[in-house]
C-alpha cells in the first residue's frame, strides 16, 4: 500500500498532522502544569517490520516491542505495525524510515548491504559474533558508534532489539561428507554465506519464505537454511529434507534492529530515549531467550518425534568454509571500496579477537565440561 | 542506618508520607485531565543493594538501572539509591523489602537460600544454566512462575536484571591437578558450591571481599574465587596467587534480581509494570554484554602484562566437581525437606536437560568450530 492510501485508508486519525514520518493526534497539547514536562498527548508512530504478521520469534518480537512501547507509556507514545508488505514491501522499508514515511522499523540491518556492506556486521556474519558477543560489541566494545555514523548517513538511528541466537547449518537432502559434495550444491542462504556457498562450487538461491518448502520438496533446491529448530519445524522441511546439519557457521548469532528515522528518534525527549533504548534492549534479551527456550523444545521434538537425522559437518569443511568466509569478508567488505564499511568491519574483527579468547575460557570451556558431567556427549 | 534514622536525614523530603515503603512527595495529586491516566507527582523510591557503591559491574549496573527508572519516567518516579551498609546492611536487604523499609533492591537470589534454598536456582548453580539458559527458563520455560510463587511467599516480586556471566575457577596460590589436591584447601567459595567443596575434603569459608586479597596473601586461605577477569584485577589477586584456573564448575551465568517490595509492586499502573519489567530486562542484557566486553579486555591485559599462569582443571577434577554437585543439589535442595524448593529444583533440572541438548548443537559446537578457524585452540 502506497502512503497516501494508508493516510486515506487510516480514518481514524482525524485531524492528524504529519512531522517528521510521526502522526499527531489532535488532542495533543502543552502540559501547562508545574512539574516535570509531561507529554500529554498521544502521538501515534508508525512501525514496519521485515516480517510477516504473527511470524514467530522475529514478527512476534517486533510486534511485542511495539506493544510495550505502547504500554509502557500507558498510550502516550502508541505504535502502530505494519507487517511486511501492508505499508511497504519488506525490503523497502529502510527506505520508508530513512525518508520517514514510517517512524521506526523491526529489520535485520544485514538487508541494507546494498546501502553499505559495513551493515552485515550488525546481524552477523560467517563465522563471527555469536549474540553475546554482537552485544558486548555493540553495547560496550565502540559498535555502537559506528552503527550510528553508518545510519546518520541515512537519517537513521538503530538499536539492538532482538536475536536468533545460533543458527542451524541448513537441511539437505543428501548427505554431505566432504569439501566436494558442495560442488553444484543449489541452496537457499543469503548474503555473505552465500558467496561462501559460491566459492565451494555450490550455487546460492534467493528465494522467499513461503516457496521454500516446496521447492526443497520439488528439487528445485537441494538444500536450505532457516533459522533454528523452532522456525523450522514449523516450515516442515523435515518431511522433505532428510539431512538436518549442525552448528550453522553462517548466522552464529543474527542480530535484529529496532531503527529509528533521526527526525523522529530526535523529536523524542531524554526521557523518552532512554525508555526506548530500554524497551529496545529488553526485547533483545528476551527474544533471545525465546528462541534459546523453544528451540530447545523444538529439537527435542524434531529428533525423538519425527525421525530427523541430525549431522555434524566434518571438521574439512569447517574448514573449508571458514577460509572461505575470511576470504569473502575481505573482497565484500574489506576491499569493496567503502571507506566507513572497512572501517567498521576491521573494528569488528579486532573486537572478535578479543572477545574470542575470553568466550573460549568462559561458555566454551564451561558448556564441554557441562556436557561430561551430564553425559550429553 | 536505621529507617528512622534515614528519614530524619533525609531532609528533603518535605512533607512525606510512607506507604507501602514508598515516599510520595507533597507535590503529588491527581491527574485531573481528560486522556490516559498520568500520574504527575513525583514519586520517591527507595532501592537497596547487596554491592558497595560504584562496585563494577554488579554496582554500576544497579545504579544504572535505578537511574534509568528515573530518567525514562522523567523524574515520576524518582529511584534513590542506596549502597550496602547505607541504609542497611546487604544482608538485611532481604527483610529491609520484605517488610517495606525499602521497596526495591538490587542482589543474588542465592544470598536468600536461608529463607528457602529454592532461591538458589535463580542466580546459579553448580553446573547449572548460562546466562542465555537462565534467561530462557525464568521468561519462557516457567521459571519466573515458580519464583513469583516463592517471592510471593515474602511479599516480593523479583525479576532478572543483570548476570555476570560464566565465572573463572578461581585464584589458587599452588597448582590443582588432581582431586585430592582439593584435601584440606581453604577456599573462599560460598553457597552450594562451597559444599561441594567440603565434599571434596576442603574446606569453604565466608570472607567479605574487602578482606579477601589479604587473606590470600598471608596464606589464611589458599584460594578464592571471585567474579571474572574484569573483577579479579581489580582485587590484584594475580599479585599473590600464581594460579588462574578456568571455567569455573559453581557459577556458569549468575543472575542479578531486581526485586520490589509486593504491596510496591501491585500500586504500579500496568503501565509501570510494564515499564519497570522493561527497564530490569534492559539492565540484564546490557550487564551481561558489559561483562563480556571487560572480562575479554582484561584477560587479554593479565595474560599479556601480569604474567599471570591460565590453568584448566583437569578431567578427572570436573568429573568429581559433576558428581559432588549433583550430590549437593539432592542433598541441600531437593531433599531439604522444603516442598516449594524441591519443585523449583526439579523444574531447574528438567530445563537443564532440555536446554543443554539445544546449547550443546548451538553455541557449543559453533564455539568449538570458530575457534579452530581462527586458530585459537
Amino acid at each position: 500500500m502506497k502512503r497516501r492510501n494508508f493516510l486515506t485508508a487510516a480514518s481514524g486519525l482525524i485531524g492528524a498532522a504529519i512531522g517528521g514520518g510521526a502522526v499527531w493526534l489532535s488532542n495533543q497539547r502543552k502540559d501547562e502544569m508545574a512539574g516535570p514536562a509531561v507529554a500529554m498527548g498521544k502521538r501515534e508512530l508508525t512501525m514496519v517490520m521485515t516480517w510477516p504478521k504473527k511470524f514467530p520469534g522475529l514478527g512476534t518480537g517486533a510486534e511485542r516491542l511495539a506493544d510495550s512501547i505502547t504500554a509502557a507509556t500507558d498510550g502516550r507514545l502508541t505504535v502502530k505495525l505494519y507487517a511486511a508488505g501492508e505499508l511497504v514491501p519488506a525490503f523497502e522499508s529502510f527506505d520508508a524510515v530513512s525518508q520517514g514515511t514510517a517512524d521506526i522499523m523491526h529489520a535485520a540491518s544485514y538487508y541494507w548491504v546494498g546501502k553499505s556492506p559495513g551493515f552485515a556486521f550488525f546481524t552477523a556474519v560467517p563465522f563471527g559474533l555469536t549474540a553475546n558477543e554482537l552485544n558486548a560489541w555493540v553495547e560496550w566494545g565502540g559498535g555502537q558508534e559506528l552503527w550510528d555514523s553508518l545510519s546518520a548517513d541515512f537519517n537513521m538511528k538503530s538499536i539492538l532489539a532482538g536475536n536468533t541466537g545460533v543458527q542451524m547449518g541448513g537441511w539437505f537432502r543428501k548427505e554431505m561428507k566432504t569439501l566436494d559434495d558442495f560442488k553444484g550444491v543449489k541452496m537457499r542462504i543469503p548474503g555473505l554465506a552465500g558467496a561462501v556457498l559460491d566459492k565451494l562450487g555450490g550455487s546460492a538461491v534467493t528465494l522467499p519464505g513461503g516457496e521454500l518448502f516446496q521447492a526443497l520438496q520439488s528439487g528445485t533446491i537441494d538444500a536450505t537454511e532457516w533459522v533454528g529448530p523452532w522456525n523450522d519445524r514449523a516450515m516442515g522441511f523435515y518431511k522433505v529434507a532428510k539431512f538436518y546439519y549442525y552448528p550453522g557457521f553462517h548466522e552464529p548469532g543474527a542480530g535484529l534492529e529496532c531503527a529509528f528515522n533521526l527526525d523522529t528518534w530526535n523529536s523524542f525527549s531524554d526521557a523518552d530515549r532512554a525508555l526506548l533504548t530500554g524497551l529496545c534492549r529488553s526485547e533483545n534479551d528476551h527474544m533471545l531467550a525465546e528462541y534459546n527456550a523453544k528451540n530447545a523444545a523444538a529439537l527435542e521434538d524434531l529428533i525423538s518425534n519425527q525421525g530427523v537425522q541430525l549431522k555434524r559437518f566434518s571438521s574439512e569443511i569447517y574448514a573449508g568454509l571458514g577460509k572461505a568466509s575470511a576470504e569473502v569478508i575481505e573482497e565484500k567488505v574489506l576491499s569493496s571500496g567503502d571507506a566507513k564499511a572497512k572501517k567498521i568491519g576491521e573494528a569488528f574483527l579486532a573486537f572478535r579477537k578479543e572477545v574470542a579468547g575470553w568466550t573460549r575460557l568462559s561458555e566454551q570451556a564451561y558448556l564441554g565440561e557441562r556436557a561430561k558431567a551430564l553425559n550429553l556427549s
